[in-house]
């Protein structure tokens, strides 16, 4: 996901500057924990085009609030000129930028010198928040939200960059637990006239709106998310070899990459390991898949005589569940998937359906309005939550979108079915 | 567009072997017509990985007759066993088969052996067609419609061909004609529960069902497709440099390959000329634009303030509109775009929905079922028909997809926004 | 190779219009009938990059006498003023030129329009011999010997081609005859000052000198070249597994690319077989290896316990030997390769040496002169000549170049050793 | 350059073990002197496929000693058996290993862990020298020679690193001096026969021997290399745009790249400025020229009249100059060219001779002889030394080769001219 355009502000945050002063420092603060673990090489690599430093995470979203909230207010100075070229990511508008691919070479300004300007900022926008007009503290809401996404992205890069490294090096601590094993079943959704995208009430991306009805069939949506055991299954059953199964284009991409297995998976004493946050471990079965591509996802569906859901079922399917039950990120690191019935906090889902504007969608005015719109092309919508989402950062109404060869987020599915 | 499996067969049809055998006897008899102004050598010739040489849809379409009608029927031999691994496209149940992207290397069998197998497969099928069980009929007629798709392609991969040679060869010669010029305007829909998909009644590919309801929100179509004089407006004001308009991945494409105009272009004399089946002519400002790709077409909505339509409310709007008014291809080849008004004939019109399954959509069983969903990723659908189109082709159903780069079709738009 | 510029006249032609007229008709009609197997679809596809169509062949020589012989002479007008962008292949100062990769899209011109063209200039030739000063007589003595070149290349893009062709059709019938078998066996050459390089009597082109002393060590060159059984021998022993056989830039290649042995050589019950240009036929063990390129022959020798020789060594042997002896290309194609003692004739022997200028080497004047010292770079020098050679062309100073991984020629390799 | 074999040991090494360990420590302490002014994060990036990171660099040498010298004496442990996989380089007989072009994905192990990997190894070195047998103290001072060549390597790569990050930032301090002014002028040599190459007396790569006679003509060789200001020339006179003094990979290459320039250069105010080692800085215009391809220097040399030496040419020429006399690597990083006389230390030399195998060339037994013999297919020989190369390095003998198209190291020219 990249980063999206706000479309309403949150209702406490509208009326309270503390409040939003409080978001921001949480927000603020959790990225700089997140990176305690990493040394200024881990934080300044980049594992493949895809992904970025998780240097340039912590210097982008503060580039982010140089550009869009403090840039002409007080007396405020940037405080290097020469980021702004390093660390705008896709905003045309703001200017020329150094190549995407080239973010891995920044091996100056270092770790340390990104922590002084964050301090320089986050002082900054302390200091003179009582001066910013209502659009502006729009925009400071916004950028914490902006950086939750990037929070995410900064553990999901630090992930594939390890994952890389023989050394398979582990980055937070084994979290354990005990969470009670989910159930099978299907719930069933009578279908009909139901309302999907974001109301208005509370914080979300513009993508999420407006708000409209949509007509769907009865469908049945699982209970559980694909566990692991379920793919081994689909492994042990030549899943990958089956070229009926495949979409056109996912075939093509399995052959060239080789693709056998989700990403980071290795056979080990009959059984599967694979890479994570606290390094190789074998897999739990219970837990959920992830690490898996749109075209694998897709592929299990037709293996399993189902479906994904299309984006507008899965919404129909979550009103009313709590978006912040699941595990998910906070100052000691992502919490390991343990479960597999949760909407949210495990993984996110592949949906059925690309990633493109809702009815009555508006692009918003200004540099900030590329948000959105222009990702709208060949991606497809993921819904619910990862291990490595923000407390706070899900919603019913999230829109997670990425290409369908990707599989470096931790991605998995839920299957679907039509009313028999 | 790739092939299509049929859902439901034309009740004519059904009823009749002769109206099966005269179907069959005009679709195959119109493809040798088309490649009469070829050399041997124009027929063998592929210009890109997209495209096939007209050749080999010659023997494609002509392996498809042997490999799913007449196979095992009555005492029927192969006309050569090895043509099967030459002229398979993609169907992974029917066995191993040359890369796409050698097909222009196939220099034998020459053009004269594939027409001689042509008639031996024709022969077959006329003699045997008593002996076919029901359901061999009905993939008779599917490899009728099958066939019509290719001849599509014939022209529009000879067209990219000759495009390349400078000395632009013309492939048919120019009929004019005059038509009435049309008027702008918008055509008001009042949205709500509209049916849409194909119902079952005549021939229809797979994709285009089940016939479902969908909820429109009400929306206005324009009456014209956007002419080369409007495209020319687009060019003039920069459109093609203003990067706030494109989506990101169309912004890469249009970078990465230099594109500043519609395929064929070049300006002569302060306006433009076309290279087109007869050769480079001077655009007629009126005609529909053609030759673009989705991401201009999405980004030319943009700047003139609309949008494109979705596929449900271009075949709402179409409801009653007679498909097989467009001038169409014919036996001296297609007749060129004269007009802006109808929905069908001019050219294929670029919708923002993305290539995917239908609700309550089931895979095909056997091989022919590979023809359709391996396919629905990564695409986007077209709708309507163009010049290039076989007449009877054409249906308000009908889904045609491609990539969202590719515009060697005959591909234009249409504008629609949403209701004041 | 490529095209060579001329270093010195052959005196007989020098002295005589009639021989040069006789010269000039033999070759031109030689490539005319070495393409009679062709069709214009055959003659029109060319396989990969390095390779060009064979009228693409047809047409370049005739370019070549248009823009070097006949151009400003008499009143001669170009046959179309189109075809120097088509047919130029690659001379800066001719002016700009279709792209090289994009010689297979000409389908127009025909064949038969190519055909005419020659008749047109070979009649303009003959007409206007005796009004061409004596540096276009030159030019008309070098546009044989440029042809001639491309004789080769026309026969060895052509078998390249219909070796892709998964029906390998044969291009020219089988040519048996009875050679005496060679006897294995080294011949010593005591090294020192030896004078290699063309002297200036009769035609070279001008890579082939001056005429210098080099200094050579004592050494031995085999009798025979390195055969179909030797080869076997080199693959049983695993020789394509043992990286530390090969150069470093050959092992990735090998690697990269799959090789496993010569190109074309299948097995087939228990020996190999191979596809030629009489279609694909069981390897005669006793011929000599052709097909490999430079990191298969250094592999080899490496293997063999010897090595390459520089050409210098192999040009120092080759004194005394008779060019002219070797099985070559004549109206009825090539002689198959059917012994393996002649330094002339079966195969080109990849050197030890890079394809760089000889002491006092200075470049020709004019456009003539980007024939050679261009291609000085990154290739190796082969010595010989193949089965493919027209007769007359080969000389014991000729030095063909090829880039190290190139091997659609008839390339093969003799050992040399150090003296014990 | 890549690493060598040892040819010969030096006489003073050889007899005392006390020389040895002096050489050792020199060269181990500088190789850390050299990374002082690096973070983890400059030491662990890799700026393209043909460079390593500095930590790479530092631990590969490592390795080196323990695969080749420490394996195996004593009671000696490898520091980490998993390292063999991270830093071995090419040597195909010591196991699998890391793809080059994911050196710079190893974050970890961090700076400061190599650093003490190097402690432990030179520990090791120290306390077991007494009981290594001779080949394997000839494999130390291998290993020194060895590390060496990494030096400049790291240096180099570093710069590399550097110039492509937008802050330009400086490694080394500027330092500055007088050095006389160089006369221009042309040093006759007579030519005949010239004896070339290491005699086995001190150490040597092996490709620097044997020594043997060659036969030269007589030639002139330029007293001063190419400097700036004749660059500056060359770009004026639009060298860089005439196809005509190119050779044909190396205008493909200029074309592709968009190379208008050395590497580095940028106009500045009418004049040039580069970006070195103290950061970006203007040109002197009477320092060399350096970071050129050789096909810049082999386009210049046809632009100048003149051509550049073969490797025997400049060995020949330079025979009683000393090689120490440059300003070379030290402790505190190189010194930077200010001169343009001296043979040895302002920048390496391209030749017109291909780096093959001198006459009676073996390649070494054992691992360590992949070392040389492997990497002769493509590559350009250049002579001298430059401001990266460690002071005792630098031999009229040295063979430094690179492909044609490379220009990151310090890479100049000199010219030649055959005698009048």
């Amino acid at each position: 996901m990249a980063s999206n355009a706000p479309r309403t502000a949150d209702p406490a945050i509208g009326e309270s500057k503390d409040a939003l002063l409080r978001l921001f420092h949480d927000v603020r603060g959790l990225s700089v924990a997140l990176v305690a673990p990493l040394s200024d090489a881990d934080a300044s690599a980049q594992s493949m085009p895809d992904a970025s430093p998780a240097k340039w995470h912590l210097a982008h979203t503060t580039w982010f609030l140089e550009a869009f909230v403090l840039e002409g207010i007080g007396h405020y100075q940037p405080f290097d000129a020469r980021y702004a070229f390093l660390f705008n990511s896709y905003y045309e508008a703001k200017g020329a930028r150094l190549a995407r691919d080239a973010r891995g070479l920044l091996t100056r300004p270092a770790l340390g010198a990104i922590l002084e300007w964050r301090a320089h900022v986050d002082a900054a926008v302390a200091r003179l928040i009582d001066d910013l007009p209502a659009d502006r503290r729009v925009l400071v809401e916004l950028g914490c939200h902006h950086e939750m996404q990037h929070q995410e992205l900064l553990i999901t890069d630090m992930l594939d960059l390890l994952g890389r490294n023989p050394l398979e090096p582990a980055l937070y601590p084994v979290r354990t637990g005990s969470r009670p094993r989910s159930t099978p079943g299907w719930t069933a959704h009578a279908g009909g006239i139901v309302r999907i995208g974001h109301d208005g009430d509370g914080f979300a991306f513009d993508c999420e709106g407006p708000a409209h009805d949509v007509l769907l069939r009865p469908f049945n949506l699982s209970d559980t998310l694909v566990s692991n055991a379920d793919w081994a299954d689909f492994i042990a059953d030549n899943g990958y070899a089956k070229a009926g199964l495949w979409l056109s284009d996912g075939w093509a991409w399995r052959q060239r990459e080789g693709i056998e297995a989700p990403a980071h998976w290795q056979p080990e004493d009959g059984w599967w390991s694979s890479f994570g946050l606290s390094g190789r471990q074998p897999l739990d079965p219970q837990a959920p898949v992830t690490h898996i591509s749109y075209y694998e996802a897709d592929a299990y569906a037709s293996w399993a005589g189902a479906r994904l859901p299309t984006e507008a079922e899965w919404e129909a399917a979550a009103a009313g569940h709590d978006a912040s039950a699941g595990n998910q990120l906070d100052r000691a690191g992502p919490v390991a998937p343990l479960g597999s019935a949760s909407l949210f906090g495990d993984c996110w889902q592949w949906t059925a359906s690309a990633y493109l504007p809702y009815p009555g969608f508006r692009i918003a005015e200004g540099a900030v309005g590329e948000f959105n719109f222009k990702f709208m092309s060949g991606q497809m919508v993921l819904r619910g939550a990862s291990c490595a989402t923000p407390r706070g950062s899900a919603r019913a109404t999230t829109r997670n979108f990425f290409y369908p060869h990707q599989r470096w987020q931790f991605t998995g599915l839920r299957l679907a079915r039509d009313d028999a």
